[in-house]
């Protein structure tokens, strides 16, 4: 049993979405900013939205970027958010995309699996090569963590270097992002827990409907993080298509789940400045299940 | 006049010399260390490095990756190295490898260039694509501030992915670190500074001594950020050859300056628990003053 495994259950018992907290000052309610700091503030509005979607999600992801723009203040809140999760019995991704080599990898693992920034697991960025990659590995075999590796992500940018073209391609198109894949596909096999998924996963956005099903089939053993929901194009049939059985992936949904609370008051024009944290957590919380059951719909197709 | 030209006039006053931060409490001197806490006694070595050097250095490097390892308290003697080396009048790169997209990107930008952990550089991944590097150039362009990409590293594993060879080839060898190199050196044309420089130049180790005439004379107009000398294995000789008119690039040294007491203590045979933290930044500057004048002279060749 790896920490893969853990989430595999999450999944089989709360549904797929993963609540990616890029929690902003600007995203809360009126009534809510301003508590103290805005610090506070986005520590008071992840605990509300913790506790009204802990039975309804699989994880948390947590974007470390909006706490670092807060300087040390939004690091005590980033710490204090992952903290309140585990607490809670929740499993949270630190979205720090890391990427560094040997030393500093061990460095990075034991500041993001421990102390005040543990987190269940990281994602992590591939381009410096396995060696900024299986210096975690340890780490995450001590302390039964996990990771996410950056394959073929959602954005536009993608198309600038996880899809070039690579000459060594057996006869097949095969892309860069296709080279990560096969490197984490072949250390998937050292590691794999009893649901047949290694330890460390993969970023595979749900944006590209055509190429899904090609990279489920091949990507076999790897458990997926799936961004690129919602806002971002991809659609609960698209996400469903990199499922593999029903599970294998968490479907990330951040802005969506997190503004539910202004798309709400816009649809029943009521003044967005009576919002309060609580009302938005409760949207949040009608936000994450109805994506969580068309998610769910979409695997029964 | 961009940043690229501060740090291209400090090579030109004071050598090529990038000192990297990488500071573990294990490198610290057994008379410095539990002064109050491991956080405070890198903070005293990082503040007497940096007296002992600021002199002899063109900038210095902070690998955060050693300071989040501690958690809060490393992050706040990262925030104070990064400003006691600025309050001297010294240039700092946050190494800090971030890479995310479009507002993800902009908070890291605003976590990086203003506010607590306010530094003149950092260093950026471009696996995701342009999209993860361009949202910073808004930020480093009002606040004066600069960049450098990961493009062809020194570590082993770089053989995984920036070496692979790219099918959209023009007929010759073009790997995946040159189509990163071409991104950036078509982004420096719009932002050149007074010497030929974009804002945002690349990480180029100096390990492969045969590519490294072609990529200097390739990425013209990009400032280099060098690692890979001493401990990985290059040479002043190497390193100058990725240099440009005797400068257009620092060559950073981490370890071989940090640990330099433990070096010359070995070789003088003496016992190395007399080690004090002054003692350790005069050994520091004597490396460093080695270092730089044997660049220096591999220049001149």
């Amino acid at each position: 049993m790896n920490n893969i495994d853990r989430l595999f259950d999450a999944v089989a018992t709360k549904g797929h979405v993963c609540v990616g907290l890029d929690t902003s000052v600007e995203y809360i309610p009126p009534k809510g900013a301003g508590i103290a700091s805005d610090a506070e503030a986005v520590l008071a509005f992840n605990k509300a939205l913790v506790d009204s979607t802990l039975d309804v999600v699989a994880c948390y992801k947590v974007q470390i970027a909006y706490y670092e723009e807060m300087g040390l203040a939004g690091l005590s809140v980033y710490s204090q958010t992952l903290r309140y999760i585990r607490e809670k019995g929740g499993l949270v991704i630190a979205d720090v995309k890391r990427g560094d080599i040997a030393d500093t990898a061990l460095r990075y693992a034991k500041g993001h699996f421990a102390g005040d920034f543990e987190a269940d697991f990281v994602t992590l960025s591939p381009y410096m090569g396995m060696d900024s990659i299986e210096p975690w590995l340890e780490v995450a075999e001590t302390k039964g963590k996990g990771a996410f590796v950056l394959m073929r992500t959602s954005n536009k940018g993608m198309r600038d270097f996880e899809y070039l073209e690579l000459s060594d391609n057996d006869g097949r198109r095969k892309r860069l992002y296709h080279a990560v894949g096969d490197k984490l596909a072949g250390l998937a096999t050292t590691n794999s827990g009893v649901n047949g998924y290694g330890m460390f996963g993969a970023v595979v956005g749900c944006t590209e409907r055509d190429e899904a099903a090609e990279i489920r089939k091949k990507y076999s053993n790897l458990f997926f993080l799936i961004p690129g929901y919602g806002a971002q194009g991809g659609a609960a049939g698209d996400a469903a298509l990199l499922l593999r059985e029903g599970n294998g992936g968490v479907v990330n949904a951040s802005r969506s789940i997190l503004k539910a609370w202004t798309a709400e008051m816009k649809k029943s024009g009521t003044d967005e400045s009576t919002a309060t944290i609580g009302f938005a957590a409760e949207a949040a919380r009608r936000a994450v299940v109805e994506m969580r059951d068309a998610i769910l719909e979409a695997v029964k197709k």
